[in-house]
């Protein structure tokens, strides 16, 4: 007679079939897992939230967004880095309801979820290494992701120097409209709605992080999750510059007409989170290395790092002003 | 202007204090951490849910125990692998009452909660690298440990033969012991009370893990969280073998005689979770080189594995009833 935790771990495992190999030589079911460094590397950790209301809503998310979406935005983290996945720990508390296999019944939620998780962890090569599960009223989920990275080639946040130029990568905001459409239960599939699709099963830019940090391209790199006018002051910050961005080279999301008097495109680019796009600097000389688009993924000269510790952009009629940080902040009053 | 959450992260650096140095190049602050691997080792990985309402009752548990503790449970892993401690990621969610300090408002549980964090991250040499923080009505704690293993000389589950002799480390059921007590109010501080101190600032056991997994004594391990009659299956079914153990061998607490109708020491220790004691298996040829006790730890001849899977335990009067799995099952009904 299994426990009932013992049937949902057996669940997971059977739905993300974790392979072993030499990379992996444990995988989930004992009391931790182990992993064999590849040598000459580093090892990137990092771990992400992912909580019922207050990042995802099950009425409106479908599961296997949740579940693809839990592990690719941890990904970015390892984007951002210039890394490549290894493996992951899922630690999900379920509803027992959703959690149980009970005669047929209650196994849509779950088997759905996995079916996104598992179809992200076999899209970015990151294989189920263990975790923790337990029962709660909320789904809560938490997911932590081991990367690796040439040992010294690791793109932080603090390498920025002044004169570097600022680049983002692919359409900011998309993902931003992508949620409002959902909000008001847009009946819309998301392989018709890029805004959408951006939104739901976003894509990590891992090959685009792993080409800058292989060519040292990128001074300085992180993803955007919160929006641009929150993180790029983080870039900043850490590096202890500032920055001046140009309002007219910020690649924003075409709003449909219909929608342009709800959202404004630029307030979009500049505070919507989600995008998992990276954001990277680039010292002058070897800005213009920078192509317009890599794998299909338009690369935007945006700005430049300065000197001075302020972060501005530039209006069209060539006055600043600053660039507030009206990102996602869980603690926003 | 700092945005809610940087100053959240700000709080917890500071408190924890993160020394950088060789093993930890990178800490909290980028997108993820950066950790060189120790040549020749493994790297170990585990992840542990510790959830208001189903881990701790903020009501009853000091702050300054649910820092403690929620390091010291996953660091029994690590100790169940023999592995020694690298560092951790924590995943915080707190209603902003207790995140935000306001004119010397709300400031109490979480400076006790990271003074315990960091008092348990000091004593066992595991230092914070990351992590991830959000606002949420109830105190969702999630914290990842990495750890460090000789290649090839971690202790698994799986590693259990007939005929070998079955040990756990310590006294098992004086955690739930300190639990009831905990429950019922008693007004009794953990320094003059055994069980309450073993339930709010568990030990987990690393010395001994590693002691074990280096002399190549234990050839299965894991470490005792849910209770003997659910974890000892576990390691079973894992390696395919069952077990008798004798009730007269199990060190079960000292109940007091105050409380000896409501509580049965047996039951305690059979089902009792929370001990974070490690359970271990040697070859009957090994079985005299474990002493009998390992750094003031008492460590117990249990019973012995057998071929037939079944778990069973030994009477007093030499009658054997199979051994129930009852200990904590968070989707028991």
């Amino acid at each position: 007679m299994k426990a009932g935790e013992d049937k949902l771990v057996q669940r997971i495992v059977k739905a993300l079939a974790p392979e072993g190999g030499p990379w992996l030589p444990l995988g989930v079911g004992d009391d931790a897992a182990l992993l064999t460094p590849r040598r000459g590397y580093d090892t990137i950790l990092t771990c992400d939230w992912f909580l019922e209301g207050t990042h995802f809503l099950p009425g409106k998310h479908p599961a296997d967004s949740i579940g693809w979406k839990c592990l690719a935005r941890a990904l970015s983290d390892i984007a951002a880095m210039g890394g490549e996945p290894r493996c992951f720990l899922l630690s999900l508390a379920l509803p027992g309801k959703l959690a149980l296999k009970e005669k047929g019944r209650g196994t849509g939620w779950l088997d759905e979820f996995l079916d996104g998780l598992r179809r992200a962890a076999r899209r970015f090569r990151c294989m189920l290494a263990g975790g923790d599960t337990t029962q709660r009223r909320e789904i809560l989920i938490n997911v932590t992701v081991v990367g690796e990275v040439l040992a010294g080639r690791a793109v932080l946040r603090s390498g920025a120097k002044a004169g570097d130029r600022i680049f983002v990568s692919g359409t900011l905001g998309e993902a931003e409209l992508g949620l409002q459409k959902l909000r008001q239960g847009a009946r819309v599939s998301p392989r018709n709605d890029r805004a959408l699709r951006k939104h739901l099963y976003p894509e990590p830019r891992l090959p685009l992080g792993q080409w800058l940090a292989d060519r040292k391209l990128a001074g300085s790199m992180m993803d955007l999750s919160d929006g641009l006018s929150s993180d790029l002051p983080r870039l900043c910050a850490a590096s202890a510059v500032g920055a001046r961005i140009h309002v007219a080279q910020i690649p924003s999301p075409k709003v449909p007409l219909s929608a342009s008097r709800r959202f404004d495109a630029l307030s979009l680019a500049l505070n919507g989170g989600d995008d998992y796009e990276l954001l990277f600097t680039v010292s002058a000389n070897n800005a213009p290395r920078i192509p317009h688009s890599f794998q299909g993924i338009a690369l935007t000269e945006i700005g430049e790092v300065t000197r001075e510790q302020r972060v501005v952009m530039a209006q069209q009629d060539g006055t600043t002003k600053p660039l507030l940080p009206r990102g996602w902040d869980p603690f926003r009053k």
